[in-house]
């Protein structure tokens, strides 16, 4: 593995799932911070130099890029311990974090975005009618996830893997998109336990 | 690997994702099918027995249960040529499966299904009113695509991955969703080239 550099916006829970993942293996990774909000992965250097579509995170692995959050994630734990080998086991991970990308992150993450970090009252009027309906999707993702811990201690086997630290990141944030998590007991209990694992590093670490 | 069968609607490109990889692999798989529009992964028995969110598809291996069809797919491929043993290129086919779910699937996939099945005249205004985004959305990741083929001829490295069977699902039914290719001459030489690989099957095979 070689050198490597986050290309971040410290205030994204996608670029946080990068390194509490690396705080985990222990994997040192430089931070280049870019404020979304004023358009700083917009620039001709961003577009030409780290993503062509002008979007974070991104991770540089020596002269090589690579998007999108969880895809950085399972690089770093590629062959450790938070990525199972079992072959079942490794396609349930991966099965919870395209349901995270799909079905969690575009309801939670971008409500939180809009609410805790744009403003409601700045939104458009395209973004202001989606509102509702990122809602009820968001809450349908948070019962599900409860509901499937009623019964385990973690998403896939015995113990942590990127399937917990994917999901753990805008879940943990999800009172900032104005989600109430008082009726989920056990995902409460569950990211209780993701934060008292050994290794783990908060959101502003 | 235990027994394989596939809960799935045919009409769906998720589902031809998995049954794509699977002829490649030489790998048989029992279909078992569901109409969506009829309602037919929403019953009791659906929900307590194959998938708790009422989706398709849903890979059964033996008494265990994947939704996810990118996740299907990665249980199916994996240690096999369709999944790079190279730790940067086996993140980077992921990336592209994670872009795949969240900036193709839900435009592409998301116009073909109202517009091809569900026919416009019958979306409800909520649907209606976010068509306009997902075509400019869809465009944009179909462009992205044609960008990324111009100068290579596979998503990752130099052959055929499940960044390529994944893609190719949606991005091939893309005419359904009202999509116009031709101004993306790489994006079509590259359907081509997937179509005419060994152990290719068509949607409808």
């Amino acid at each position: 593995m070689g050198a490597l550099i986050l290309h971040e916006d410290p205030v994204s829970g996608n670029c946080y799932k990068i390194r509490l993942t690396a705080a985990h293996l222990g994997i040192p990774i430089e931070r280049r911070a870019y404020d979304i909000r004023r358009g700083e992965t917009r620039t001709a250097s961003f577009l030409a130099g780290v993503d062509a579509a002008g979007r974070i995170p991104v991770l540089q692995v020596e002269n090589r890029f690579l998007p999108e959050s969880n895809a950085a994630c399972a690089y770093l734990a590629h062959g450790s311990a938070l990525a199972p080998s079992d072959r079942f086991e490794h396609a349930d991970m991966l099965r919870w974090m395209f349901w995270e990308q799909y079905s969690h992150e575009p309801n939670i993450a971008t409500l939180r975005f809009w609410r805790h970090l744009v403003g409601e009252a700045n939104l458009s009027p395209a973004q202001a009618a989606l509102v509702p309906a990122k809602e009820v999707a968001g809450r349908e993702a948070l019962s599900l996830m409860d509901r499937h811990l009623a019964t385990r201690g973690w998403f896939v086997g015995e113990r942590l893997t990127l399937a917990d630290i994917t999901l753990y990141a805008y879940t943990h944030l999800a009172s900032e998109g104005g989600f109430d998590l008082s009726a989920h007991p056990a995902l409460r209990a569950w990211l209780a336990r993701v934060a008292a694992q050994p290794g783990h590093i908060a959101f502003d670490a």
